[in-house]
Parts: structure tokens; sequence; C-alpha cells
């Protein structure tokens, strides 16, 4: 969608490749432009977010692509980089909501529901209004923001039912002090797990530490097996879907805003206790 | 979604224009190949279902576009053209599951789920092996049938409170007896509103009686003031979403799979008292 929408001045954009859906985004764009790909992390699986070299930047890029967080590996983008009159087009499905962002800095931001915001269905989109209306001629109706700026978000039957839970889970944030209160016990919820990581002589987290996720924590024991164990172990004290996705294996956690202090606590120490357990 | 998969041979498709979503279809097509609209119904604000011209049919056409049923204009398009080796695209979005189907006359049966099935924001598409694979070069891989083939619909990730309610509600048909005795409920609803509304010397349906649709009625008054009266009154009596689509005007009753036999007659029997009120 984004490339049909804005890919339509010098049909050239710059993207920083840092996990499986940068890599589709990357793919997709090229059905449609030129695509210049400035870094990528794929070298090790993603570990890291990479440096940035200014002087590789398209001056005319139509856009520069970047995911804010990647939930698969655990790594958070951070700082923006400089890109001039560049839009900066991010992906923040798996951390919208999550800590205060200054959308004045981005030409699109978008994210599906289904992480912070309610169930799976909804996509929700933010644009500036002079990114809006110059849609290459191909572009299907249903995909053309302009269509759905103009009626509405309501050219189509949208889903209400996601809508509506959305409002609400809108309204919890607003209950729990907003997204700044939101921030700092997403931060306290990571420190729990990371401080532990660190101090571990057995677990040990696969991000590089300036580019660790406020939402998803990955890490491993020692070996496959220790993994596993542990991963069966957890799951007989109800801590489910630790397994870490096939291509990072080990274990990851994801910690989104539903998920309260207590609950990373309480992982925390079955992490301290199965160390214990499991040290020579 | 259907001429970017589809449009692939000729690059032409035939269409009936039926109503405002033919109309939409027909509009989209256009930007992709050659359209030849048959018939439409358009002269009369759609009040009936076009012949058709065996003559006009493209031998070579890429598929037959049609829509089974006309929320707005209470229309049902009835019997299939043969149309040889074309194959027959349906929107099926407002009468899936309301009557016995036979899916093997179609290529592509394509449904909302929003009238039959469950809540807004799933799509339910029934297509022909050998129409998957063929889509343009252009086609985002998003709207491409065979990405969502290959990966059980699992590409992204996929509305799953919306596909878990519509399990429900199929489980609920067969517990009903199955379509078959869903159409014969469907009919009997369908025909005490019909049958009021060819005795009533008042009330006036809008359709065509051998296009009548078995989901939606719309019918009218003598005046726009009895219309409005009508309608205030049904609200007090909680017979409410009876306005008609702002294109045809008076009333329109949307009898659903989920809307009882005791609802309609209830309505008739409203609609009875409202007549001898109002009789000079």
């Amino acid at each position: 969608m984004i490339p049909l929408n804005l890919m339509n001045g010098s049909n050239k954009a710059d993207f920083v490749n840092t996990g499986a859906w940068t890599k589709k985004a990357i793919a997709e764009a090229k059905k449609y432009g030129q695509v210049n790909v400035l870094a990528s992390s794929e070298d090790t699986t993603y570990t890291y977010i990479p440096k940035l070299d200014k002087s590789k930047f398209t001056p005319d890029a139509d856009y520069f692509y970047m995911a804010s967080n990647n939930t698969i590996y655990g790594t958070r983008f951070g700082e923006l980089p400089d890109t001039g009159d560049v839009p900066i087009v991010a992906d923040m499905s798996s951390d919208i909501l999550s800590e205060v962002v200054d959308v004045s800095k981005y030409g699109v931001i978008f994210a599906g529901a289904q992480k912070n915001m309610g169930p799976a269905g909804v996509t929700i989109v933010i644009i500036r209004e002079d990114l809006i209306g110059n849609a290459m001629d191909i572009t299907p109706t249903m995909l053309n923001y302009k269509t759905h700026a103009d009626k509405g978000s309501m050219f189509n039957t949208p889903p209400t039912y996601s809508i509506y839970i959305a409002g609400l889970v809108f309204e919890w944030i607003k209950n729990q002090g907003g997204i700044k209160a939101i921030q700092v016990r997403n931060e306290e919820k990571a420190s729990l797990l990371y401080n532990y990581l660190d101090s571990s002589k057995m677990f040990e987290g696969t991000v590089v530490k300036e580019n660790r996720s406020l939402m998803n924590i990955p890490f491993k024991l020692p070996t496959d097996e220790l993994n596993a164990k542990f991963i069966a172990e957890a799951g007989k004290r109800d801590f489910v879907n630790l397994k870490g996705h096939r291509s990072v294996g080990g274990m990851r956690t994801s910690i989104y805003n539903a998920m309260p202090v207590e609950g990373v606590k309480k992982l925390v120490e079955f992490m301290k206790e199965f160390e214990a357990e499991h040290a020579e």
C-alpha cells in the first residue's frame, strides 16, 4: 500500500532491513519502483539495528521506510535519522501506544491493532495530509489512502467490533494515565527482565544492549536441551507462548501493554529458580 | 482484487450492472482491462434484474461478473446464465448462506461476513483452483489470491475474533438443519411480507415480482409524509433500521438469517394496523 501511494515522485525509496517484515516491504516496493536498502542486519538474524551512513541516503527519495520495533528479533529502532525533506514511513505494528512518539516527525505511521490496540483485523494509519492523493494509476481503490480519507474510513463496511474494542483500549490507556504512564510501566517491566538477563550466568539476551525492545525480549540458555526444558517447565506454571520464533530459537517473552508488572516479576522469579536448579 | 487476479487472458470481462456495488466493480475493472456491460437496470434505480442477450456475451471473456443479491434495491439475481467456459464471479455478500447454492457453477464466490456470517472485517472467498496463480504483475502481494491459498489464509495475522464468531454461526446453521432448513425459513419470512405487500392497498413493494430478494425487501407508502410517519411509529414499537437507502427512499426491511419468523410476523401485523388507521 505504501509504494502504490507514495512512490510517485522520483519512484525511489530508502529502506532499513531489520527483520522479516521490512524484508517483505522491500520485496513489495521493488515491484513498483527503485529500492535502496541503506543497511541490513540480516547477517546476524537481525540482532541489532544497523547504523546508517548518511551519504547513502537517496536525496530525492519518495520516502524512508523503517520498522520501529521487530517482534521476532526483539529490537527497537530508537532515534530517527535526519532524512531532511524525505518523509519517514514507520511500521509501528508491534510497539504503537507503548511509548511516547512525536507523530509530527513521521510522514506515515501504520500499525495492525493486534499487539497493543485490540483484536486482529484493523490497521491504524496516521498520514500527513500532503501525502494523500498522489497514488499511482494502477492502485486499487481499496488500497488508495485517499479513498479512506475522503470517506472517513467508511468506504466499505469497517470492522466495527475491532474498532469498538480498540476504543475501549484507548479509554483504558487514558485511565492508566496515558501513554506516558504506560511507557514508565513498560520500561519497568523490560528492566526487570534485562537486568536479570545481564546478571544471569545461564540466561542470555540475544539483542545488543542499545537496540533492545521494550515489547519483545528474546533470550537463550546454553543448550537447545535446556531451552526445551525451560519452555516445558514454564508451561506447567502457566507461562505460555515463551518459545522463540523458529528463525531465532530459544525463548521470547512478549510484554505488550496488557502484561502487568506482576507477570514479569513472576517470570523472573521462575527464571531464577530454574537457574539455581540447573547450575552445576 | 478480481480484475487483478482474473483479467489475465483476453483482458476482457462481462458485467451485469444491478446496483451500487456492481457499478463500483465495473469502474474498478475498467482500470485493468476491457469491460463489457451486458445489461443494466440503473434506468429504474435497479428495481429489476435485466434480461441478458446471449449474443452480447464476450466469448473469450476472462470472467462474467454479477451480484447475487442487491441489498439496497432488494433484488435477487436468480437463475445463472449459460456462460460456457467463461467463469462466473459472484458477489454474494448479502445473501451467502441464505439459500442452497451449487458452488460448482461458479469460478469465484466472495462475500463479506457482515450480513449472514459474522462481524464485519472478514471476507470469505471460494475460488476454483485453476483460477489461482495468474495474477497480473502489478498485483500487491496481499491482493493476490495465491498468497492466501499458499499460506492457508495466514500470510498476515488473520482477523481471529471475526473468524471465531463466523465458526459459531456455521455451527448454529448446522444445528438449525443446515442451509436447506434456513432457506425454507427465509422463504417463509419473505412470503409473509410479499403476500401482505401484494394484498395491501397502501403499501407497495418496489421490485418486480420475479426478481424479489429473500433478504432485503424495500416498500413504499403513497406519500413521503406517510413513509416518515410509518418509520417514526415503527421506531416506537422497536422496529428499527426500516428507513430505505437514500437512493431508493421509502422503507426497507432486511431479514437476514438471524431474523426469526416471529419478527417478520410482528412487522406485518404492525403494517396492517398502520394501514387500517390511515385508510380513508
